[in-house]
């Protein structure tokens, strides 16, 4: 199979693109920048859909839906985020086309001029809390716990499938709350959740960590993050969580009347993750060979393949891997069985491996004779042949410990190339020649981030949550420091 | 609760726009025509949704995610498609805005007008057919069945919340197939799903039936539709299914290799239902006192009402009512059990009836002491007190009940008003002074379908499927035709 893919040692990049169409994850479409999200692709989303979702519903938040467009004078109303949001974004014009004079096609019919252009919603906080000046009277009100699933459109130069398109899908939650504790409250619990769901469902570590005042949300006082370390030692920012203080909330003049009678404004969060989240699952985990899907999150853990000579034992086959199908979905694991008789085993065994199935049950003539069924785990290339009569058993523990090795492998690798620099030449020297994340010293100042990017492209993918108190000199001005924060080339 | 709502006696309209907005379940936006869904309203869809996913998917279907934007030129190239779509609808023509040169506010930035405009999709056949002409090869390529959940644009200039919106949410289903005749049993299999559908879980008897030539879909060359009747007599399209013949393979020349080695163009359908299902299921069943939800759809089936007085009692009932919960829970049944000390009995009663919860159970210090309960049905308002250790089992037959209640009550209704006309006096007086659904015969022309609607305002909702052949005379031209067709005003 290795000959069908770039290997990651010769051009990591182009690996990651052509996994992505090779596995038929997505492609790029006939509109610049957007995608079409194949049907395997999707079906990962799906699955990443439905755990975030049970998640943020057991934390309390519900869902709701608000509209794609956003009147353009909407963004002028909080400073920060107009600088940050209203810049590359599509705008609608007009309402209507015609017919050409010519009678050849159609265009743009200049009397449907809107009165006030729309903007494609790069991200919902204003239409949004001018939606919750009308929801929010009393303290009796709050909190409002609510999130969307939405598409979103930000105008990106320079796309990849998953990783920056212009229109991608996410979630975003919004919420309003009668303090400033409640609402950071709620901040930290969402970045929470969310390294849950990388660690847990995509089998990928991250750090925990704010944002340094550059890297911020536009309109946030505070930007917590996650942060994942990719197969080429680059950070992927996976998930970020907001705490927006009272700025949406002065910006469309959302007041509450508090329990003590006082008229306050209100506090405020904001959340998301994306389909940026595909990318980083494919980059953390896959192989020369394919995709490695954590059992989670793969749309089929178990496919079944058959081999056989005429159609008797094909009938035999069919009747032995249904069975073993209804055995397997009975104790909730989800399965394939590829009975299709129009593609050799062998083709099938590469087919399933490049799409990341995380177990392959290969059911022979001779295995059915002997009660013995061959199993393939992805994650190591493993093949053993085991008794029929404990398989689900086997395979269940096995997907469990899959799922383990998986995290497992991410995070030995994210270690080993997590390094603390204390010198300038120590930092350029790993961030040039070995890649990974590098823990140094930082002056805390802007200029000096700037700097330091400009010089090694390397930025401050966070400064770690319950970072220990360390004394120190910044790596590139020799200033005081108090603690290291994490820098990393970055995606 | 009456006193709130206008009744549907006295205006059918305002009682329903009154209904939506008190039931929280959507309300207009700041941008025209744009609704946002609110929690309660889109806890329903998410039900609906679910519920047909899974129909979807047992039938073989998977879901995609194609682009937003569909370039301008893709509308042109299905003629009638043109006409239909390409019309009213959100356009893009610039991708960035820029600082005012005063500093007071944004604008467009005239730099960036986009080459070739973008239509915000108002449907996708044209951008998905673009997609399908590259992976279709040959007929192993065949069938494609998928399906795409997504939120489309077509400016409405009268908006309705649910029934008409500029923005709203679908599904869209888009299959490919080497055969007109599988294209033909994919159309029929899908209106046979969507009927399902809304007679099992809207509780909501539809009829099915082709549309007219006049109100197909465009590009179509046969448009099935389920219509249901309100409670205001009138007809609701609730979902329709297209058999797009070979035109949209033809616009974007997509071709297979067919197994005797012929080339030939690919069959098509399409089918969708959207978030108006929410406006058809709130006026097929609810009364003047507000929503009712059949137990299907219902986001809450069950709320737990305590009634107490003091703090002791109301930690015994609290104590009661979680062990209830609990039990429901187990039991697979959807419950919210309301112990907020904010609110009164009274008030709840009153706001759980408001929004249709389709049983309320209410706990009291008596009921506790003789190891009974009451509980009341929201379709027919009924109250009756149970014994409490055998209330799971109660709950659970009584959510059937209703479920059927409602939909039997619905049908009843629909059958009381229905009628046969035979002559055009009797058809007039029907649709003017009694409402709802009339069988009579017509010529088959599109001219005189045009007149009885300008004379009437009533049109053809389908031809029913599987319809009797009977002789007859039209109604308006007294020309011969073989069969009734379905004749009501609609929304």
């Amino acid at each position: 199979m290795g000959k069908f893919l770039t290997t990651r040692e010769e051009n990591y990049s182009q690996w990651y693109n052509e996994l992505v169409l090779k596995a038929d994850l997505a492609e790029n479409s006939a509109v610049r920048g957007c995608m079409v999200i194949k049907p395997y692709g999707y079906a990962i989303w799906e699955k990443m859909r439905d755990a975030l979702d049970a998640m943020f519903k057991d934390t309390g938040h519900v869902n709701a839906y608000f509209p794609l467009f956003i009147p353009k004078s909407f963004f002028s109303k909080e400073a920060d985020h107009v600088e940050g949001f209203a810049k590359e974004c599509a705008v609608v014009t007009h309402y209507r086309l015609r017919n050409k004079a010519d009678g050849k096609g159609i265009e743009v019919d200049p009397d449907a001029k809107l009165e006030e252009e729309l903007i494609v919603r790069p991200t919902s906080e204003t239409i949004i809390w001018n939606t919750y000046k009308n929801w929010i009277q009393s303290y009796r009100d709050l909190p409002i716990l609510i999130n969307q699933w939405a598409n979103v459109v930000r105008w990106e130069m320079r796309t990849r499938l998953f990783l920056r398109t212009a229109e991608f899908l996410w979630q975003e939650g919004h919420t309003a709350h009668a303090t400033q504790q409640e609402a950071i409250d709620e901040t930290v619990q969402m970045i929470n959740v969310y390294a849950e769901f990388a660690e847990k469902f995509m089998a990928m570590p991250v750090i925990k960590g704010h944002k340094t005042e550059n890297e911020r949300f536009a309109g946030a006082l505070d930007t917590y993050t996650i942060e994942a370390m990719m197969q080429d030692g680059k950070a992927l920012q996976s998930g970020t969580s907001h705490f927006l203080g009272q700025n949406f909330a002065k910006a469309f003049d959302v007041k509450f009347t508090s329990k003590e009678g006082n008229l306050e404004y209100v506090w405020a969060s904001s959340w998301g993750v994306s389909t940026r989240l595909i990318g980083a699952l494919i980059m953390a985990h896959s192989d020369d060979n394919g995709l490695v899907l954590p059992p989670k999150l793969a749309p089929h853990q178990v496919v079944i393949v058959p081999i056989y000579k005429g159609n008797d034992q094909y009938d035999l086959m069919r009747e032995a891997g249904n069975k073993l199908k209804t055995e397997l979905k009975n104790a909730g694991i989800s399965v394939l069985f590829d009975d299709r008789d129009t593609h050799k085993p062998g083709w099938k065994f590469a087919e399933y491996e490049l799409k990341g199935f995380p177990i392959r049950l290969a059911l022979g003539a001779r295995d059915l004779e002997n009660g013995t069924i061959e199993l393939a785990r992805r994650d190591t290339l493993e093949k053993k042949t085991y008794p029929m009569d404990n398989i689900v058993r086997v395979v269940k523990d096995l997907l469990d410990e899959i799922q383990n090795n998986i995290y497992q492998k991410a995070l030995n690798f994210r270690n080993q190339k997590t390094y603390h620099a204390d010198t300038w030449e120590e930092f350029v020297d790993i961030i040039e020649n070995k890649g990974g994340f590098v823990y140094a010293h930082w002056d805390g100042t802007n200029e000096t981030e700037d700097l330091i990017k400009e010089k090694t492209k390397a930025t401050i993918r966070c400064i770690p949550v319950d970072n220990p108190i360390e004394d120190g000199k910044c790596i590139l001005s020799g200033k005081p420091s108090k603690q290291r924060v994490l820098f990393a080339r970055a995606y």
